[in-house]
């Protein structure tokens, strides 16, 4: 039997965008002689709809599109993820379901029965659970075979969650011991760093169990901050991959059961988290609608790993970079800077703010005089910087990209309606340590000079004061960086943070600042999440609150 | 039988806090005599606690917290909610729960069964609902009384979703049919305008049908977004309120089955804005630990409504206006600003913006020369106030209150790091048409001037070009703040809101402009929810995606 995986990358809401892109498809392996294409959970809405599974006219524009997708499927059958109406009209009234289209027809619609609540997941805020397995026959040319139908978390179930049971069942037994000689699975998944190691060995553990093959076809693209990465899959009744889609990119793949197909590779971590937040800057560039991106370039490594990202994504010719030295500028954060431009060959300009800087000292000088210089000064450059290209951004339709990282979002180590001004914030989820990784790997992959090694290796340093240093308001970024992961991404006590053997005082000051900033968060950007626990929609944490 | 009605304001994760007070109004009620004293829904914790579920280390402590809590319960019953761990570890692993403490022990907890998913809730992503209902015997001081437990939603249950079964079944029904005599509710409700008149009607509607009478005590107090009204209930059992605690303050009071208590009103419409919104401001103040606040005073109406509003919560002493004309300010923006302050006793000074706004044009007029002014010049001006004002919030450590409008944030007529700065958006729920209302009652209930009354009948306008006004850029204030209701708290189609009688051209703008700013409610500050539906944690949509 030639089965399609077909790996497509759907806007969100955008029905009619996306029913076009499933019937070509659709025609497409049925051109390819494919008996069977698997499309990716919520394929014909997009995933994740969020509040717009709300609008009841969206949910019927998507009946209506998946029931055009039906009548294109003669000599064919697909399965598609689509909002289904649940015609009783108990529980939420939907269901995620798939469904299989035949003879022009939906032949039937499986519903989606693990719906994920945790993280970014919010299903059983929109659905109802379905309530049984469902296996169907399909003719594969030489006999019919019976093929189970699951969706997403279906496949994961308790498994992921070590040593706890949360569903308190496995939809993928039911479905094999409901004679399912194949389990298919489509699938919404969003991507985190070293997660493609771990479906693999749950699917095959699931699988070796069941001793049916797998079919899986995940969902590609950015949707604001959810990066899904594909990486589809067949595997053998053993476990064994016998075919892989590409990585963070539409594909169409033919496979066989018995024969696999082509296999392509996933990349190695950071060259995954580098194509994750390609990915991730293209498509929402894309999905709005923006021309050309805007990055203050400050002469240090993240907004010049920002702009190597973003010339990754869209190319040199749709970046700009603008310099806005002030009187802390050092010498070499416009020579970095303008390196960096001239090297990624993007549009380069500089904006000096000393004049702006001064007028908005005179202008609070009655309030400040007789008090200490401190944050609020240095503040104020950063507000500056923030006000120059957010009027560029403005007048130009150009999207601003947010360049901080992970490590500076946790503690606040930068400034609301400053640095973190912006549509979308590339690096809010990638740890300083992991910035640096970054850089080295572009640099090392491209063909000609990219981000001067200079940037490199220099002190890191915010420049909003005299010989200002990063490393003099926080611990060095390698222990920064380890305690954040235990406090942020696996919600661990300070007592338990101190017993994997940090300092105290050290772990008591990062926590202190990570509670303390919850409001600066609350007011940033869309970020792209690479790891287990982004800040954002998978961490809502109340503000007036006491967490100690 | 003697019960006490304690209404307490918790702060979300202050467990000792929490803790104390709940022990020192089990000692009073003890005093004065009562069998009972009930406690609102997760009053250990506070309410909601979001992501601090996740934190193990809090959980203990919260248990550790009920277990010395009942350890004071000697020769009184309390029943207060905790949050329970699940021995079983099945599920999600703990219980949204209300103890049963008498002897000094947790004599029984009684587990949430219905779980709210929808809008501002999220309780499937943290608890595992209970199993059955549970009904103790409790000594009256004249014979037993059996009492049956519940939690919040579960008094709700199918009764709110008209027309629609989302759970199925009816803990109110299975607690009286397990022989409850009295139900006890025990609840974390969120104020909506309108909603105790829904309460009271449904919870008699229940109450009638089961023929026992219901205590029902609420939380009180803001906790970020959501402001909790109290306004606990004493029903007999033909569903007659018969006693009721005060609205929007903690409060104490104690109540007999058959001959009542106190019965407090409840405010009428505007005024339960009014109140709900300085309770909101108060308690954000005040679990944030801030001293002052201050508030940009442009001389409109929203942000003289927001200063009156602030005096209410926390005193004139506390709150600073700062007036910062532009050279496209009007003579009366200023001295209506200047007169508000003054009616209000507020501090007040002037910062003219002229010079950091010629200097910012300067900066920037390489990259406009050729271009028209537009949208771009006019946000300069909002960005250089919002920049003043975060400088002296951050150098005196003030909290600046965001003062738009929910009908301003819905066509996002207002300027992202510019008037939308701000910790905390005072009127963020508020349409332009009530923000006059309230603003007529203030100014009726105060015994001196308040709001100038040329703020109150002056066109309004931004100021931001010369002769600008809102309505040559938005529809009339009634007719917009009508389609934003249909579109935004009752998700209508664009098709359905016109059947209303609303013209084609002017929804679809108005739909246009709510979707086209999503990206920037997305770094909105906190907003006081007051309306069914509020932009933030209660609607969560994608960006990147298309709605039509």
């Amino acid at each position: 039997m030639k089965i399609a995986l077909a790996q497509v990358n759907p806007t969100v809401g955008d029905i009619d965008g996306n029913q076009s892109r499933i019937v070509e498809w659709i025609e497409k392996a049925r051109a390819e002689g494919a008996n069977l294409v698997v499309f990716p959970e919520l394929a014909v809405f997009g995933y994740p709809p969020k509040d717009l599974l709300l609008r009841q006219d969206l949910i019927r524009r998507n009946v209506r599109a998946m029931e055009q997708i039906a009548e294109r499927c003669v000599g064919i059958t697909a399965m598609v993820g689509y909002v289904q109406p649940d015609p009783s009209g108990a529980g939420k009234g939907i269901f995620n379901s798939a469904a299989i289209c035949r003879d022009g027809k939906i032949h039937a619609s499986y519903a989606k029965r693990l719906l994920p609540t945790y993280d970014v997941f919010d299903e059983t805020r929109y659905f109802s659970p379905g309530s049984g397995p469902l296996v169907t026959e399909i003719d594969s040319g030489s006999g019919t075979i019976r093929l189970g139908l699951t969706i997403c978390e279906d496949l994961w179930n308790d498994r992921q969650f070590i040593g706890r049971r949360v569903y308190g069942f496995d939809p993928i037994r039911q479905t094999a011991a409901a004679g399912a000689e194949v389990i298919v699975n489509l699938a919404s998944s969003p991507y985190v760093a070293g997660k493609q190691a771990e479906r693999e060995a749950i699917f095959a553990e699931q699988i070796r169990e069941q001793g049916a093959p797998l079919v899986y076809v995940n969902q590609v693209g950015g949707n604001d901050d959810l990066i899904f990465d594909g990486a589809g899959l067949v595997l053998d009744g053993k476990g064994q991959v016998i075919a892989r889609t590409e990585a963070f990119a539409e594909d169409l793949l033919y496979a066989d059961l018995e024969t696999g197909g082509r296999v392509e590779s996933y990349p190695d971590r950071i060259p995954g988290i580098c194509r994750a937040v390609v990915l991730g800057i293209r498509d929402y560039i894309r999905k709005c609608g923006f021309e050309k991106v805007i990055i203050g370039l400050s002469g240090g490594i993240d907004s010049a790993l920002t702009a190597a990202l973003a010339v990754e994504a869209v190319g040199a010719d749709r970046v700009c970079g603008v310099a806005m030295p002030s009187r802390f500028s050092s010498d070499h954060s416009l020579s970095d800077a303008e390196a960096l431009a001239s090297n990624l060959g993007i549009a380069y300009s500089v904006i000096p703010i000393e004049d702006v800087h001064r007028s908005m000292e005179i202008a609070v000088a009655d309030h400040f005089k007789d008090q200490s210089p401190g944050i609020a000064e240095e503040n104020i450059q950063a507000r500056i910087r923030g006000a120059i290209l957010m009027a560029l951004s403005n007048k130009f339709g150009w999207l601003l990209l947010t360049t901080g990282n992970k490590s500076e979002l946790a503690v606040g180590y930068c400034t609301l309606y400053g640095d973190m001004c912006g549509g979308l914030a590339v690096l809010s989820d990638v740890p300083k340590t992991v910035v640096y990784e970054m850089s080295r790997y572009l640099n090392a992959e491209a063909k000609r000079p990219g981000i001067p090694e200079n940037v490199l290796t220099k002190p890191p340093s915010a420049e909003l004061r005299a010989g200002q240093c990063d490393q003099d308001s926080l611990p060095p970024y390698e222990i920064l960086d380890a305690i954040l992961e235990h406090y942020v991404e696996e919600d661990m006590s300070v007592d338990d943070i101190i017993g994997c053997g940090f300092d105290r005082a050290t772990v008591e000051e990062v926590v202190r600042m990570v509670d303390r900033n919850e409001y600066k968060r609350k007011q940033a950007p869309v970020g792209l999440k690479v790891t287990s626990r982004a800040f954002g929609s998978g961490r809502r944490m109340p503000i007036a609150a006491r967490c100690h």
